[in-house]
């Protein structure tokens, strides 16, 4: 039979076969190794370079996906064996990269975009989708408000109609209707948004209060909950004959930065058989079992052998969504592109805030957090700033003053970026004063 | 003040200050009127020419992004009167659609990117993170379970156990020392989904059963939810003390494609006062102003001028999670490139199930829902099948029924790879039918 299907032809290569463009250029003077200490992470020409050859490397991967084997033939856990165990410690070229992807991870993929991939549902690609997720990646702009970059917001307006007109919707669907929408990145999401819309609709309307309570920090503690906070509110809900189930403490807020006691809260929490996330850098207390207990869905149209043997993980189990993107795929560019030594001195170098803390306790006419001006003027001096277009910062209000936030983080930022921020700072301020 | 800097000097400008490489290929002889009505949505040739154009595109925006003013200078609804009402009828260039983006969309853009960028929080860019997403978007691949893309879950749990030795974790919340987790989207998602967990642990320790019903459907009336089976449900859990809330009916049901009837469903929930959800083609019943007024969170860090007057629709409120990607732009990228016409007429012309009904009719030793071979050998059939590398599908059991569902809809699917598929399944068949 093996000579009828095209997809048989390659099985032995398993992604060896094909000599592609891409790949001449292993054999050139092109291959630079950047092993050199300095990221530059957003370097355009570097960009430029790089995401050519990226480029050619899936042109090439249209060009042959019909022949690949459209289920992968690998068995559970084959990639193990062929990548390194620990992450790399110095950068690697993007060279070495795409030879492994072609090498190993694709022989291990399941091609969803081959013509003979007629399983679950499809999920489909082109050119211009791929093109549009490009400045999509590329601007990396968070669109959640409007302000926070108008043309996302406005754009996915426009859209959002568009589709709409195109299926035919009635009009009071439409945002020109009075209706509208925004797109969601899967299904699971879209239905879990009106079940809590529901849910929240009929909470008001038979008038019980929401189910998720906060517990308020003031100063005198540095804005960390406190446990007797915490045991009484627990207390009440239970003679309330509530049920406390979750504890949400953090390390370093948003507004403040404050870091809870997670010991003595966890104790609390223990107390009540209650579970504790942590929301910071911590992936959080994780409870595998449980998670995946709660989350795990085995319809029978995903039911395969792999998966029936539980020797395989389900990412599907661990998360709210059914489809998911490929997010692993960055990450291991990432550590490998810049390698675990780089990306530690790069955060090491990179204490930016600091560097402002000593300009403005040096030099400084205000105090970080202000009582000379009024919450007012502050409010204006950073309107005023803001609508400069030189810098963009935000707000918050901690025990009803208002606090100019001064988040460094920025994959391009110096510290002359920093010290300007401070003499716009100054300059607003110095015009504000006088008027 | 104007002139210490940088981003005011090309105010005046927005984005039309700029010549650059891209923009070159505009007076060349390069543009193509892609007007035809033929859509090769993956042709390699075409995203290799496109992918560079964008390459560039990008590259030469990281060489200016210090160059515009940070925080976006536009008014609420500027884009409404730069783009066209209505769909584009016809396709578009990519030349005409980056001209676009440089001159209506980027000037919309705070530009989370730009090392003046001091508010929220960072979204930092980097070219390896960048890469990562192209062959990401570019695969395509689905990976909620392991067999849908192996390597997709294989790279993960490796470069998750890489992150957590970075961050120096316990060894226990590692792969390697039976933990383990999957990347979420977003840090609102990682948090619902331990929500979601400590729920149904306590609902499972307090002996209440899951909160979500699903009422059974039957072959006699074709798989369709029964308007008395829902009302006999909600009758009951009226009587234990319950309040029904949420009914999700189905519009093309994943296994049977059947359509419930919405009418009659809808008229029970009303009596009930339920929100109804239709999970279908249609964006489901939407009720716009419970759904924000349920996921609206407004904490001072993100309050704004612009949405405190209400002229501006914030994204946030209409999904689960704060941050987002910007996914309109994917959207609007489709929609101009192809043209409303050319979209309708792929479709329409798509229509190989019917092709393959018809193949299986004339010669089919094989009913399409099995009755002559039993479960058992259909299992075995579709595991050949799939095995052989040649295609993919996937099954259903419907009633007790073993099912292979084949669903057609792959972007690059012609006539002729349903029919190699429909002759690999009688081979198979053959192969079994006569062991």
């Amino acid at each position: 039979m093996a000579e009828t299907f095209g997809p048989l032809e390659h099985r032995e290569g398993l992604g060896r076969g094909f000599r592609s463009e891409w790949q001449e250029s292993l054999n050139s003077d092109n291959v630079t190794s950047h092993t050199s200490s300095n990221i530059s992470p957003l370097d355009p020409e570097e960009f430029r370079r790089q995401g050519h050859m990226i480029i050619d490397f899936l042109a090439d991967y249209y060009r042959d996906v019909e022949k690949y084997p459209v289920l992968s033939q690998v068995e559970p856990g084959y990639l193990q064996k062929c990548l390194p165990k620990s992450t790399p410690h110095n950068p690697e070229p993007i060279e070495t990269i795409l030879q492994d992807l072609q090498e190993h991870i694709v022989p291990g993929f399941t091609h969803w975009q081959s013509p003979n991939f007629f399983a679950y549902f499809q999920c489909t690609s082109s050119i211009a989708g791929f093109l549009g997720e490009m400045p999509s990646t590329g601007f990396n702009v968070v669109g959640f408000s409007w302000i926070a970059s108008p043309a996302a917001t406005e754009l996915e307006t426009i859209v959002v109609d568009w589709l709409g007109e195109m299926l035919e919707l009635p009009k009071s669907f439409l945002f020109s209707g009075n209706g509208g929408g925004v797109l969601q990145g899967t299904t699971c999401e879209a239905v879990l948004c009106t079940i809590v819309a529901a849910r929240d609709q009929m909470l008001s309307q038979i008038g019980k209060e929401n189910l998720i309570k906060t517990i308020k920090t003031s100063k005198s503690t540095s804005y960390i909950l406190s446990p007797d906070s915490l045991r009484a509110q627990i207390y009440e809900d239970v003679e309330a004959g509530l049920v406390p189930l979750f504890l949400c403490a953090t390390v370093g807020t948003t507004a403040t930065a404050a870091i809870d006691p997670l010991e003595s809260l966890c104790a609390v929490a223990k107390d009540y058989g209650m579970w504790v996330h942590v929301d910071a850098a911590y992936a959080g207390s994780a409870y595998p079992s449980a998670l995946i207990k709660s989350l795990s869905t085995n319809p029978e149209f995903l039911r395969n052998k792999a998966s029936d043997s539980k020797q395989v993980v389900d990412n599907k189990d661990w998360q709210i969504t059914l489809s998911r993107r490929f997010r692993s795929l960055k990450l291991w560019f990432v550590l490998r592109s810049y390698g675990v030594a780089n990306l530690r001195s790069f955060l090491r170098n990179h204490d930016l805030p600091s560097a402002l803390s000593e300009t403005v306790y040096k030099n400084g006419k205000l105090d970080i957090v202000s009582k000379e001006l009024a919450n007012e003027a502050n409010r204006k001096l950073l309107e005023s700033i803001n609508m400069s277009g030189c810098v963009f910062m935000t707000h918050a209000v901690v025990e009803g003053v208002f606090v100019i936030r001064f988040a460094v983080g920025a994959t391009l930022v110096e510290e002359r970026h920093v010290i300007t921020a401070w003499k716009v700072v100054q300059e607003h301020a110095n015009v504000i004063l006088s008027t």
